[in-house]
């Protein structure tokens, strides 16, 4: 299976850079820019705006949404419930990524309130997955709470571990600078949603976005000289990523 | 008149990090630091508050305005309003870019008021300038546009055209990369209101800074690797960048 | 005193990367990115949130508190209130960074409300200190701030000088491009403050942090061609510090 899921992405990231889709991103301030650029890399098209008035606009003309709850505020609230409800009227696949809502019981019980509206997947570390589920987030908590919330569950670390509750994948590609620099996490949700727009399957999605992202910093990690060349290196690394990269360095675990 | 064109602009530059004129941007948060580092690597000084109660003071001491549109809220909607009071009663030039306009009805609508209130330049690509002033965004169209509001239209693209009604020019210089990188247009609109603040001719204001960055792009391009190296390369080209490369690499079209 | 205190940075750089600790950051939308990315090369671990309702559990859990005006607004000042409330309650320190406060005299107004409030250590250039204190910010009038506030001034500059009234230093490290840059004396600050967490003699966490960012700039512009190439390879530099470059390169004047 392991080298159909590679092909397979190789092939999806063909068709993200042939129907270039759109991903809104409600999504921190922090990593707004690296976020929009790793999207271009990919051969998406990022926009931002969180405002009440424009957001709706936004998301009824993108192919994805991406609900990141970084930097949390009450304009960025009120945008979630207005996109999600357009992006549901429309069957716009959305994604969740419940950031540091392991440091805020306002901002996990958001979390917990926004895994009930069906994200296609949630994203997050495993102190992030700990918060949001109320128990360890071991794999079977993971199994359970995909299948409870019909999601796909993807937890990033050292291995990435994705279930969809029956099908499961656990990833090892990445690099220790992956971990250095802001945003990292964030653009990886992001790139999940550019994939789940173009792929049905959310488990092959979720897949497909974090082979890529790890793969890539694996790459980019070769002639980096620490976190700071490594980021735009990452970025030189997703453009010019192809088929036969990923076929050879996707790894299994 | 090409070559003229071009040997103005090196004067300008030079003229730029002589004066280090200030530059107030109200733009939006993706974009922030790409433009504050571009107009300091062209020697000018940027801020970027939007906040109410502070936007007078700042465009008060400003050289220059920069408004552009991008993460539209009820905060930024409120500080175009005070400092283009401000920059009206004191005679500070201002410059319009109005991003995504093509993405959200609101916006556009906005971007239509704005444009009557007397920009010295506005500077967007062929479907934000469709959206505002609501046809085609033929190089006539432009022209009409330019006459009407009595201000610059510069629309880039593979080819750069800049119009006032009366004078033309059609820029070739840049690059891929530059549509690959969020921001590179933003940062360029800021460095179009950096050169207004030292060129009361808004025309070659416009053109000056559409040859800086095509320029830089282009040689920031030879040693880059991708979008990612791309972007603190060109930041490096726009800081060395002298009279003598501008004169040899201008491409009019 | 000059060796003791490069050892002594050493010393703090490595209890910072053992503990690891968390530095929450109020801070201007415009170098949210460098600044985390500055404290996760030093290896303390950042959040940036300024929402009223998670700011103080973010504060709460922090192991030292940033306030920088930059981008001053609203929710800022809210957020302000409500953690340095939580710090002092529970003794957590706190930098204040008043950027920006000689071009907007409601931002200046608020910064010396805050100075009131008991901040470990001020870091700001000559020209913010003098709208701070009133007068120029000459090293007299700096030891009597820091005497009547009980607090530590860093004003940084060609040379930067830290008092705090009873101590004196004078620190000669630097590159030009740090100037060139936005938002490295923001990320300087954050810097200050992730010292401060681990360091509780305030003037030297004041001179480590700018020992660490003097040095990790010198040593970055060696191999920079520009400011833009110039801040990935200052994150890169500020990673790969150690005790022995510290004590090499440290310069007193």
């Amino acid at each position: 299976m392991s080298a159909e899921i590679a092909a397979r992405t190789g092939e999806l990231l063909a068709l993200l850079r042939e129907r270039r889709p759109r991903v809104h991103c409600i999504t921190n301030s922090v990593v707004q820019e690296l976020t929009a650029n790793v999207l271009l890399a990919a051969g998406a098209i990022p926009s931002m705006t969180t405002s009440a008035e424009e957001i709706g606009h936004f998301a009824a003309s993108a192919d994805a949404l991406l609900v990141n709850l970084g930097t949390m505020d009450g304009e960025r609230r009120e945008a979630i419930d207005i996109a999600l409800e357009v992006v549901r009227d429309d069957g716009i696949p959305w994604v969740l990524d419940p950031v540091f809502i392991d440091r805020s019981e306002p901002r996990a019980e958001l979390a917990r309130s926004l895994a009930m509206k069906e994200p296609r997947i949630v994203r997050a570390n495993a102190g992030e997955f700990a918060a949001l589920i109320g128990t360890d987030a071991g794999e079977e908590a993971l199994d359970k709470f995909a299948l409870d919330r019909i999601t796909v569950a993807a937890c990033t670390g050292a291995v990435d571990f994705v279930t969809s509750g029956a099908k499961r994948a656990r990833i090892a590609n990445g690099h220790a600078h992956m971990a250095q620099v802001t945003g990292i996490g964030c653009a990886e949700t992001a790139l999940i949603a550019a994939f789940v727009s173009v792929e049905d399957d959310e488990f092959m999605a979720a897949v497909a976005g974090l082979l890529v992202m790890g793969i890539a910093g694996e790459l980019a990690a070769q002639s980096a000289n620490g976190p700071g060349s490594f980021s735009p290196m990452l970025i030189d690394s997703i453009a010019a990523l192809d088929a036969a990269q990923i076929e050879r360095h996707a790894r299994f675990a």
